[in-house]
């Protein structure tokens, strides 16, 4: 299949392209700084651009999404916004400009994360944006049109990423990001919608 | 306990206020439209306006959140963030600016909603705006200061309403509003935090 992966450049993002190319997979990798596709998901116009030069694909994959991390007596109104904007706003956007271009019977897979269920401190935009996307997946599926799909990823902290992490996710336990790109297979490959991908 | 209740003019702010009272708290209402204190929660101006005016408050209980409702493939980009800012940032700007004007071991309650989980036509928005809510109630929980509390209610269709929504709700069991009203009760007079009251 021809996968759009957005957010290609992060660790998660590395992963899933190798996971999907080893799989057979034609990727193409768009990013906000690191891809021959430059796209910034906060701008709907970019998103545009990025489906018009990519053409009809069988799945589209986000490996993207930024949010502030603060205390929570220390977020503005506009890091709210901006949060819900960065990674929740932008995905479905993803999504909505999608609608037209992905092929019939391809999919979405959207990234969230384990703070949409187990909160962890300066988390509490991330586990607002990743509430949103989840739920949005659930409702999504029941009115994707001609046999498309949609499923969210939802890890916990990976293995690679302990080190810059490792006080947040105190006693978290950690995966490798393998698996969270795993997910992204099943949700391309498989026939299930609507899920939220636990790894 | 001296209460704000936001959106009492609605089924349940009315049902809210109604339910307080029989408890014996002072409940001081606002609301877009039908209270002596007029409010527009999408507006964070409007809201440092009404807690200068209420002063301090042992609970802020939230019954307001508006969300466009439309078929998945006929929203706009700007429907998107309209529905995230009118029903979330909306209700957690409540919180933040009511960080340091609620008294000791007061609380927070806000509204969401069954579609967080249980999808219905139209509803996609409004998903994504419940889920948002539920998932920033429980990360706020960790993170609020001096014994500050924050829940959400999130209930099903309501039997008061189903005259209007009986086709969007078909199948699905409703609720007398008190139900839901009642659970305002528990978060305010409760110890609890960081829980999501399913009515």
């Amino acid at each position: 299949m021809k996968v759009l992966l957005i957010g290609a450049a992060g660790t998660l993002g590395s992963s899933v392209r190798e996971v999907l190319g080893e799989r057979g997979h034609e990727v193409v990798t768009a990013s906000r700084t690191d891809s021959a596709l430059r796209v910034d998901i906060t701008d709907p116009d970019s998103i545009g651009a990025m489906y018009d030069q990519v053409g009809t694909v069988d799945a589209v994959a986000s490996a993207a999404g930024e949010v502030p991390w603060l205390p929570l007596d220390q977020f503005e109104h506009s890091d709210v916004r901006n949060g819900l904007i960065g990674k929740a706003a932008s995905q479905v956007e993803l999504v909505r400009q999608g609608l037209h271009r992905v092929a019939d019977n391809g999919s979405f897979t959207l990234i969230t994360g384990i703070l949409a269920r187990e909160p962890i401190r300066t988390g509490a935009v991330a586990s607002m944006a990743n509430g949103a996307v989840e739920s949005f997946v659930r409702a999504a599926a029941i009115e994707l049109p001609r046999g498309l799909r949609i499923n969210a990823v939802s890890p916990t902290v990976f293995v690679e990423s302990m080190e810059d992490y490792s006080d947040l996710f105190a006693g978290f336990e950690p995966v490798p990001v393998r698996l969270a790109a795993n997910a992204y297979v099943r949700s391309v490959e498989g026939r299930q919608t609507g899920q939220v991908y636990r790894v």
